[in-house]
């Protein structure tokens, strides 16, 4: 079973966490809702997936450091769960190490700007179906789990 | 814009509110995810609206008195967002009084039990997907404000 913990301060965030809260935050003003580190399929987690007016889903991979870009050796595997596949990195981050035929993001912890549109790759309906009750799954129950932390016993 | 506080306790819940707590713990032990006070459309609002493993659609309205039941005009108007329709009473609630039609809910503000099971209407798929939607955007929206209070202002 999965951990929730209650909304978390600033001051308590992980590097990654910090340019996730600045992704939501600029997606939120382009009509989509995001969750973050959500997860698409057993051992496969996604720093955020946001769902658009028309149900576009995008997946965006905050990386804090050359570091941790590098140690990823998951993402190609998120591209077939989403339409359009960004980095969100800081305006530090070396982003010549980003392949080119992937969108950029550059965020903070307050706001985020798109650098570079990702290209399109769009889902087959019944995938973005299944995504998108995936998405609204596992939204509805975190938020059950925050309203009445005993229900976590009835899942 | 929508109010959203912090996760309540139990003191604070009204009757009906009560009830659809134990709703809510209840259809999560059917594998159902729940969302609260759900509006489907514009000048309606859903007590809980429930989503299943195959994307069901269930309504429960939750019912404290005769007189709560009596000023509802509403309720027949949800019958077109979901495939089951229920009530949610306490033990003391004058049963003979809901329709036969649809499906009896007991529940109190710790669990709850299916007494008459609803009559299914199914949705049309179009219509089920545009459900699906606007539940994963409610439930995802809510999350981020309780997350980050301060997200309000992007949407």
């Amino acid at each position: 079973m999965e951990i929730i913990t209650a909304p978390s301060e600033i001051e308590t965030l992980m590097p990654g966490q910090l340019l996730a809260r600045g992704v939501c935050r600029h997606l939120a003003s382009h009509g989509f809702v995001t969750i973050e580190e959500f997860t698409p399929e057993r051992g496969r987690r996604v720093d955020v997936m946001a769902m658009g007016p028309k149900a576009e889903i995008w997946v965006i991979e905050c990386k804090s450091s050359r570091a941790d870009f590098m140690s990823d050796g998951k993402w190609q595997g998120y591209l077939q769960w989403c339409d359009r596949y960004f980095w969100a990195v800081d305006q530090d981050f070396p982003t010549e190490l980003l392949p080119e035929d992937t969108g950029l993001i550059f965020a903070d912890a307050y706001d985020a700007e798109i650098i570079r549109m990702a290209p399109e790759e769009k889902l087959a309906g019944a995938r973005r179906n299944a995504v998108v009750r995936r998405f609204a799954t596992h939204a509805a129950r975190r938020l059950h789990w925050l309203r009445d932390p005993d229900a976590t016993r009835y899942y």
